[in-house]
């Protein structure tokens, strides 16, 4: 029988040698140091070393992505991406080892002008040793009720300084207009003028009241992140003891740690904001791709995945969205390991048709507008119903502003937030 | 009086306005979204919002440092400083929430074609909330009984493939040379082959036998990581029960949940190793300082922390490790919340004498060479004696070859690893 092995592809740039830096990289990497050392025998190598099954010729660039700290060497900067396999044996199942033997390290490697991991493929034993997502796509539509559509959302606006009986107001308006999901935004955790105890105290009674009364429960995920997972966990119980049943979750800034303590106890939807991301994947010849990173979190076990969305705010390019959606919309052992992607960032509806048509007619996702909810010229619950109108819209493959003709909400987002700008 | 602020200092760089973006900063990373909201009222923003204090402007680049999306803008890209305060009321003192407002956000700012975050102030409630480190310097000096000179330190090397009773043998020839520190590679956690508890029932009865016959207890620390902070415990627990007094934690693997779980409760010294830093500050144009990151895993109580050394096998340029040197020695709030800086990465002792003259002529370090000490001709004993011999000549302001005539293995280690080749 085979041994298993995880299968990393990276890009490698430099004014070098291409295979000799992968060489490098899997040596360095495995059992390696700068000298060779007097135990690193035949046998210790087949055991453990990490080996470069193939590397594969790139177009070069004429501009280091780490500016040279030689300039006078020059390019060009050969390309090249690299399958490296790494046994099983040496690195476990464990995702500190994994991310500290297999990607952190390579960054610190000197003769590089570049370096991006493009690829993961893991065994089947990764599977057994996490929990995946305790709720994922079927659990947001048990919990939401909302069945052959998308998911609504909104974030709460401005994202830092209401204080509770202020957001509970809002809430209020957000939840009559029959919105599925709302948030509080990312930056907003449990600072003195709107405590996290208080905020669930403020909001839960306005959501379970409209439960009772009407049989839809709003799905509210509430900040609890906190860099002391204890303190987190006290958040997270605060918010399912008084009926609430989401969470956000600022992933990069709790780590692994935060986030598999919290798992293991977990009784919400674990709705993860990816903030800190960019810096590890904005400039393309550096960092690594979201099909990569985006198989740790699934592994700990989010929920609901933020990725941006097409035209968003931020920098991010449409087709990189694009991507982050299939790589979470594909299983990765299994279907129910499949978070749901969550669609936000700059959204108002606009961006439905095109969000549709490029996430292969699908509409398992959750459509999440802050702005373009709350800042609609009719209130938010306007925003919400444009937002919806928006989707029906797009499903039924009519342009907006045809459908704008006979609805009114939808006409009124049009002219305020105007034509979608695609992010190139 | 005057409300408690943090103070950033953000390096933008934009081929738009400078001063413009670091108004968007102020905004998107406090009260702002991409439209004006309805409750984003004066009062609002006078309580949580952030603000500019000052933009120094700097000298433009014609390249940038995230590659255009859209080339045809072209250069030039204008730099400037920005200054920005938040109030503490709209952040608080985690850490987590920190790491999202004022640092995590700003790398998807649109516009930006490089941010790099050069400095933080904290207010003196963050010195309140964190317990920082619980040995550093002094405890690090006390439990290893090295006074007046750098304390010495080795790393099992391979990193990866020995076996348990193997990296025993090793460690009993290491303490026999009178070795002060010795350290698991960071890539070593707890392999089948060398689970973390087999390592320890393996390697401390030679410690503690060795403190019986010689009064000396070297002090070993077990590379304990694990991206779930309860197994993360028991692996301390394990070494703390078996008499032992330090473990490696390899901080951007585990995070900052794993690390605040672990601290609670450590009765060892906590060693970090950064691996996976250098995606964060490799590139000058983005991610952030050393004197912005340090001040975090301080504060959440790293005791002893890795930041390279002269001549590096790795990328790291010698200025950029001498700065964080003096980052390390500069205290936070008081002096004990200072780490023992450590210098490792290619060191042999050949650097001994530029580390001292560069870090203000201190021995207040741990100095750590692997393959430096483990491949010398003679051996690991000879390697630690070298290292020793290559500190006397250091301190005593003797050139290294002049001190080599009668110290035969710094001789040795000359012969064997050459001059030191400076990281420009």
């Amino acid at each position: 029988m085979s041994q298993s092995v995880i299968r990393m592809t990276y890009r490698i740039e430099t004014s070098g040698d291409v295979a000799a830096l992968a060489t490098k990289i899997a040596s360095d990497q495995s059992t390696g140091t700068f000298v060779p050392t007097p135990g690193e025998t035949p046998e210790l190598k087949a055991r453990v070393g990490a080996r470069v099954v193939e590397v594969r010729k790139l177009e070069s660039v004429p501009t280091p992505s780490f500016p040279e700290t030689n300039p006078s060497r020059g390019g060009p900067y050969w390309r090249g991406e690299a399958d490296i396999e790494f046994p099983l044996e040496a690195v476990g199942t464990d995702l500190a080892a994994l991310m500290t033997i297999a990607i952190s390290g390579v960054f610190s490697i000197k003769g590089l002008s570049g370096i991006r991991i493009v690829d993961m493929k893991l065994p089947p034993e990764y599977a057994q040793a996490h929990p995946g997502p305790q709720f994922g796509i079927a659990g947001s539509r048990a919990l939401t009720g909302v069945k052959e559509r998308p998911i609504i959302g909104t974030i709460v606006k401005p994202s830092l300084g209401l204080r509770p009986h202020e957001t509970a107001e809002m809430v209020r308006d957000l939840a009559a207009a029959d919105v599925d999901f709302i948030k509080d935004d990312e930056k907003l955790m449990s600072p003195a003028y709107s405590s996290l105890a208080d905020r669930v105290k403020a909001i839960m009674p306005i959501l379970l009241d409209r439960e009772q009364k009407t049989g839809k429960k709003v799905m509210y995920a509430f900040g609890i992140s906190h860099a002391d997972p204890e303190v987190m966990q006290r958040n997270h119980d605060i918010v399912a003891d008084a009926g609430g049943n989401a969470a956000v979750v600022n992933i990069n800034s709790i780590g692994f740690g935060g986030f598999s303590f919290l798992r293991k106890r977990s009784r919400l939807v674990l709705h993860a904001h990816r903030n800190g991301w960019d810096i590890l994947t904005r400039h393309p010849g550096l960092g690594l791709d979201f099909r990569v990173y985006q198989q740790f979190w699934r592994l700990l076990g989010v929920d609901q995945f933020q990725i941006n969305g097409i035209g968003a705010k931020y920098w991010e390019p449409d087709d990189s969205f694009v991507r982050s959606f299939h790589a979470l919309q594909a299983p990765l052992f299994s279907p129910s390991d499949r978070p749901l992607p969550v669609s936000g960032s700059g959204q108002w509806g606009g961006q439905a048709p095109e969000t549709y048509a490029q996430t292969g007619r699908t509409q398992d996702l959750l459509y999440l507008c802050g702005g373009g909810v709350v800042s609609h010229p009719g209130g938010p619950a306007s925003g919400v119903r444009a937002v919806r109108q928006a989707w029906e819209a797009a499903v039924a493959g009519i342009p907006l502003e045809i459908y704008a003709r006979d609805h009114h909400e939808l006409a009124q987002s049009i002219a305020k937030f105007g034509k979608v700008k695609k992010n190139a």
